[in-house]
């Protein structure tokens, strides 16, 4: 079954009838996890059968196991019976990635939400799949921890999910992404065995990697029954220095200026012309006119440190091109200052009512150029184009808008999509920063993988999956 | 062929006979690399044969590629003809991973020695695997970036080899192993097909993780032919503050007691009482007879910070039992302090003629109760055992002394590694931190690691080397 990028956005999908319909099958399942654990109705399980892309392919059943062996016995009945499983966390992925399209059903993590263990003194904590990172944050604070990753929607996605999608956020500049923050984890694998990769040390050169390999596997390896995280001392405070440019290639030569000064921002976001325009015109925060980019710059540390390189980056800024330089600590100026980026997701929709947004990733010197050849690959294409994002790591989030009831503008904005693919690879960048492939980037893997590499992971896939019972319809196509 | 603990240490083993050694093998070796690139006097190949463990297994031919298509064709030819390839970096192991225990030919990557690209900007160096890191480190802090990583060979062993191994050091409680520093390779896998993992960005989510795989797989999967790493801004001083404490167990209380001020010291060595006597009889530094524990704390950044934690971490080493608490600013006087660190290899050497350098790893606030147990096992098999370490990231190295021509008291000390390993796994931790596992350690592996997470690395290995040409011997056994 193929899906690619031509199917997607707002249409639904038919219900896939596979082996998991048969009654001898929903019997099982009630019998593994209680029969109030498991829904079958269609209106019930439609909601598991969508993320953020917007589109729909319901699952024949929706179960919620407990516990580990609860996800064994359904992986192996999987195994013996024949049906596809797609694994789900919070369900706001951008690809697809915990969407069942080839049918199936879904094991939804919700009820495995439980911190096992929290470790000040030893930087980790011990948890099940199913709790929000955020939830996961505001109890490791407490303990004087934090965990760093901070993807967009660390509110609603859950630590499982994350992990499987490797997920990035506006921290990775200093902190890096999820996979840095994962020790060990407990895994059931495709054909049902528990394997239990890493530890709770940052140090552990036992065997293959696996931990890595599983970090951004987008469930299509195993399900994550257990993670254990590296956690880092809570830092004392924060700051963030924000400013206009008159373009956006002065905003972004900005970026490579603070490390010669051994500044790491922990957060550099910019913001384009066109984002400002929409923002200004739906919220009127009384930007100046002349703003054709903004350039937020975060740091956290010590008060000592923060004060000390939030002023200097204040002047770098100034230095260089920027203008209506402000800086604020920690609290409620700061949160006034990143109100605009906020304001940005909804201000966008009034250009349109489809937003294609994609997340590409380039060298960050190269963010100018990536901008400016988008903007032309619209303009070629005629069509809307709104860039912002994660400039600090080179990590853009490129916003098509059409009307989506016009299949041809719709059709113009696939094309700049894929324009945009092949130039962030001819930049020396690739195709997702922080969104991962699941079905809807997956047409374009060969953009960035060549046919060698391809198929070693297509090996991989098979050890940990030799039936294809997990999340098929995924990465390769 | 099984080798295991038992065979090991200043042993020499007889060349092993392949197709390796057939003429025409060495002929169409030589087409590749030019004869003078080849190695086959039985003299010449055998400094190839070993590495810090001290044991010799004399390879057939020794081969140094200059460019990835040589690799390639080495590789092919040795899945046409079958003979084993291992590569070697420095050569400065401690577990064997380098060490051809099953003849063939050793890859030395020699040659393949040249810096491609220092990009501060955006915060990469590609490189070839057969760099040292210290040149690399030299290199790229020219251009007021550094590569954190830090093994203690750092000036010895090649970047390839410390991927290849997943190399530790000393600065991990702040920056992590060499893994977190990998962003993308060139890699010849075991049958000769050219794969790229990874890319010159932190933020990549394109499929599975294979630059995380490969990292500390040892050579088992792949030749490393480019290595594309993370730098950090340079920081811009460093600090150490040293005390002494009345037992091993008040040193390590005080590693968890900087979290909760903030503070991430960048390493935190521990010496025990027996690496301290041993150093005071060697090198009469004047430490104090009452210090049965000496903890070494330094921190890095801007000097504001350096300064402020410096001192706070003096007060707490002084409120939690320390003295003789010494603290000093970058240069020759921190160096000074470091001297006690230095000076434990060699001293150990005059309590024996064989010192069997193990390097386990536990939750750090485990430590005190690990070396206690240690020094209990050491106790009951009458074998004399130093601890010393990576107290911070709960990483130490555990050495049994003893003389090399008793080979009872030798196989007591056998005794307690085995012990040792299955302590640190009961106390949360693993049977290696650093080092590998190479073939020293295969035999132990199944310690750590479960029955089908083992079948799973197996599989893996199986699709990257279907023919099992590449480092036979190491890992699994």
């Amino acid at each position: 079954m193929a899906h690619n990028y031509e199917s997607i956005h707002f249409s639904s999908h038919g219900r896939a009838s596979t082996n998991a319909s048969k009654p001898e099958v929903t019997e099982r399942l009630r019998a593994i996890v209680g029969a109030e654990n498991v829904l079958v109705d269609p209106d019930k399980v439609e909601p598991y059968g969508g993320d953020a892309v917007k589109e729909k392919f319901p699952p024949e059943a929706v179960v919620f196991p407990s516990t580990t062996a609860e996800v064994v016995a359904i992986l192996k009945l999987a195994n013996e019976v024949i049906f596809p499983v797609t694994a789900r966390g919070g369900g706001v992925g951008y690809t697809g990635g915990a969407v069942p399209v080839e049918g199936g059903i879904v094991v939804g993590t919700d009820r495995m939400n439980r911190i096992i263990e929290i470790n000040a003194d030893d930087l980790y904590a011990v948890c099940e799949p199913g709790i929000t990172t955020f939830a996961l944050q505001q109890e490791v604070e407490k303990h004087g921890v934090f965990f760093p990753p901070d993807p967009a929607s660390y509110k609603d996605s859950y630590i499982g999910g994350n992990i499987a999608e490797n997920a990035g956020g506006m921290r990775t500049p200093k902190y890096g992404n999820t996979k840095r923050y994962v020790l060990g984890l407990e895994v059931v694998t495709a054909t049902g065995e528990v394997i239990r990769t890493g530890g709770k040390t940052e140090k552990n050169v036992v065997g293959f990697d696996l931990t890595g390999l599983m970090c951004g596997s987008e469930g299509m390896l195993g399900i994550i029954t257990e993670a254990t995280l590296k956690l880092l001392p809570l830092t004392e405070t924060t700051s963030t220095v924000r400013a206009s440019f008159r373009s956006m290639e002065a905003a972004c030569k900005v970026l490579t200026k603070f490390t010669p000064e051994g500044i790491l921002p922990m957060a550099m976001e910019v913001i384009d012309k066109y984002c400002i325009e929409a923002i200004e015109q739906n919220y009127a925060f009384g930007l100046s006119p002349d703003a054709a980019a903004i350039l937020l710059v975060a740091v956290d540390g010590s008060r000592a440190e923060v004060e000390k390189h939030s002023v200097r980056i204040e002047q770098i800024l100034s230095e260089n091109g920027g203008f209506d330089v402000l800086r604020a600590a920690s609290g409620a100026d700061e949160d006034k200052l990143w109100d605009v980026r906020r304001a940005i997701s909804p201000s966008l929709m009034k250009f349109g009512t489809l937003k294609i947004n994609e997340d590409v990733v380039v060298p960050r010197s190269k963010v100018p150029e990536l901008v400016a050849r988008i903007e032309d690959i619209a303009k070629k294409h005629n069509t809307f184009v709104a860039n912002f994002g994660h400039a600090g790591d080179g990590n853009i989030h490129v916003n098509f808008v059409c009307d989506r009831d016009d299949s041809e503008e719709i059709a113009r904005a696939r094309e700049c999509v894929k324009e945009t693919f092949q130039l962030s690879v001819d930049l020396g960048g690739t195709i997702s920063g922080e969104h991962g492939i699941g079905y809807v980037k997956a047409p374009y893997m060969d953009y960035a993988i060549d046919r060698p590499t391809l198929e070693i992971m297509k090996g991989i896939k098979q050890v940990f999956d030799p039936k294809g019972i997990l999340n098929p319809g995924k990465m390769f196509v």
